[in-house]
């Protein structure tokens, strides 16, 4: 007979799942209550939170929070009902599309019901059994499941390393020639994880220089709204945005909401209205969602002062951190990593000490991310967040990793347990 | 060099997307505007509507529109940010979580922050490529995309084909057998398009006779909310509810919103919410679709009138169609579709007559979903239409029937291309 696979579910939990008993609540699902800011409550406690995308400060900007309420009460969150394509399309849909084009300078924009599915989608329409996808190995995880999807030969460069990206794009040009098919690139704006740009001048450079042929697909989900004059994303910060062929943002990050967005020229948006599996096959994005990101884009684009706080809080954080002598990585976005030497167990009593002891909620990144003897703080700057907030939790971190390196966090029960016990 | 896959793209425009510039904003991606319900507005016509899955009228029930107004008021359409996992966590979520498995009498409940995405990551979740899926030929996009994600075996019943599962089966075990592995059979409860019931009290007894082994996961997304006596779906109305392993329900239907939900024993759930990716990895459903779920799940536990009033809608409806001699197929759902025969321009030139002449919208299925020949009017009753709006629409079916049976749709011109002259 055959197995159960609930059998095997009970003995394999996942690579996090694994740990559920001791970090649930705490560590993982953690709940942070009150209004979205720089200060939230964790169990009971006010906390400086590092941990919330939330980088323009637009979730409770008095203007969002009017058109949120407003368009609620005038639509309710059930309008429209059904996909795009059948029931769920509306002038205000199509307005908000006009006006992302508008803003990013491209020819046409469709919106997407959830970003990571339409992600998924995108992939999976633009590409066939023929074509070659390439693309940096720190992608998200929605890019790596739209590639999934792909029957197609895919090849994946080093992250951010031109040499192996060059070494691909020989071997991807070689096999599109054999299959007839064509090249697609894909990677990041702004990688979420450790706040390097993708490098998109360079992998740009390739084309232009008449090495390789491909199409470039750029999910540049935490560059929108936060880098760039405009706030165009990075494609304008390096000076190659008319150079991306196929650009996703989501609102999910500076817009403070759900749902997403593609640009692209004209005839190839209409191909994906068209087929895109997730966007054709699934409802609509609700109205109140449609008109609170035309409010958001608005302040987005007519207010720069939203942008500078970001950079003026980011910027203190990150030469701060530095002049102490933290070593914050490659960073050339508003993602603040701060890399620390130690083991898991050392993580999470660290995490613990800043929660319990110093009321700063930030989130830990261990292995597999990065190797095992290495910590990741992860910080998310906005422009809610004040000077004094940065000193502070400066002043804490050279505190914690002084203990640190001074072996104060060798327990060897982890912190989680403690908790449970409390 | 690769080719370009813009160039291919110029070219293919996909199954639907050939026909868009002649269809475009009246077959495809139509504006339905004013309040849904029975009647809404199509180009500036009222129009009796039978194309809006708001099965049970909640979309517009005041005490609904209360509450998203008021949940949008007082939470704004921001928070909780990030997913689940990370930050996104709330009593409100776990509150719900709670109160469907009550309803649903089942032991765990997940939130999904889009349906369509859930399922696929569910379905990812739960085998590996040691195990085999066994699934129905008529299954939703999202059940087909998940399983596009599985490396394992894969087989394919016939749509509600007993004999043809039941050798699939055989084969499904044997192969299970040689992996190591189990066997997952994926189907629905109702299916959307013709609307009839999958065959769950059947293929549950081929378990119960132990002739073979397997777990159960059904997508509910239209039963739930409308059929069986409590409203928990089509296992409860086949008496085989709690044999169903893993349940998916959709929120976008019945509840009329957004996000999806899945019931199966703590120890499944607890698995899926720490290894789904598609919910460890983006944003939690935001709160006001949250609360106003509440709103929708209360409603529709304490108040039978409106599953009542659907199908009293629903039975008029069908017993009127089958009494005038049309054929309806074999639903036994709320979906009411009517079977036709005729060929692309006719199905066309008919959809246009109903609209323009006769002020009635519904959508028309045709190949290839249908067989080339045929044509599938698809009607969606609900709790908010009326025994007029019922008897009107059989009696301009019988009209049109006349008109099609005669010849007179068979147009060379598509209907669409004189909308465009207007």
């Amino acid at each position: 007979m055959a197995q159960d696979i609930f059998d095997k579910i009970k003995q394999n939990r996942g690579p996090i799942g694994q740990f559920a008993k001791g970090v649930h609540g705490y560590f993982t699902f953690p709940k942070l209550e009150g209004e979205i800011g720089n200060k939230m409550i964790f169990r009971g406690k006010e906390c400086l939170v590092w941990s919330v995308n939330n980088y323009l400060g637009l979730a409770n900007h008095p203007e969002v929070r009017e058109a949120d309420a407003k368009a609620a009460a005038d639509w309710g969150m059930a309008y429209p009902m059904g996909s795009r394509m059948m029931t769920g399309q509306t002038s205000e849909h199509e307005a908000l599309e006009n006006e992302i084009s508008d803003f990013m300078e491209m020819e046409d924009t469709i919106l997407l019901n959830f970003g990571y599915q339409g992600m998924v989608s995108a992939i999976d329409a633009l590409v066939d059994r023929n074509d070659v996808i390439v693309y940096d190995s720190e992608s998200h995880a929605c890019i790596l499941d739209g590639m999934r999807l792909h029957v197609g030969k895919r090849l994946v460069f080093q992250h951010n390393d031109m040499e192996s990206f060059d070494k691909q794009m020989e071997r991807a040009t070689k096999l599109a020639d054999q299959t007839n098919g064509g090249i697609l690139v894909i990677t990041e704006g702004v990688f979420g994880m450790a706040g390097d740009q993708g490098k998109l001048k360079e992998i740009v450079e390739f084309r232009k220089s008449g090495k390789y042929d491909f199409r470039l697909f750029v999910d540049d989900a935490h560059g929108f709204g936060t880098v760039g004059e405009k706030g165009q994303g990075s494609g304008e910060e390096q000076g190659v945005h008319q150079e991306i062929d196929v650009l996703f943002g989501t609102f999910a990050k500076s817009m403070a909401s759900i749902g997403a967005f593609i640009c692209a020229k004209e005839h190839i948006v209409e191909y994906l209205r068209y087929n895109m599996r997730s966007q054709m096959f699934a409802k609509s994005l609700p109205m109140p969602l449609v008109v609170g990101a035309r409010k958001r884009l608005e302040l987005l684009r007519t207010n720069p002062e939203h942008k500078n706080n970001l950079w003026k809080i980011a910027t203190a954080l990150q030469e701060g951190l530095k002049e102490v002598g933290f070593d914050i990585g490659v960073t050339n976005s508003a993602v603040t990593p701060v890399f620390l030497k130690g083991n898991l167990a050392e993580a999470t009593n660290m995490t613990f000490d800043l929660r319990e002891n110093y009321n700063i909620f930030c989130s830990i990144v261990i292995y597999p991310v990065v190797p095992k003897d290495v910590i990741m703080l992860r910080l998310i700057p906005t422009a809610v967040h004040t000077l004094e907030d940065v000193q502070y939790t400066i002043d804490t971190f050279v505190k914690v990793k002084e203990k640190l390196d001074k072996g104060e966090y060798k327990a060897e029960e982890l912190a989680a347990v403690e908790v449970d016990k409390k």
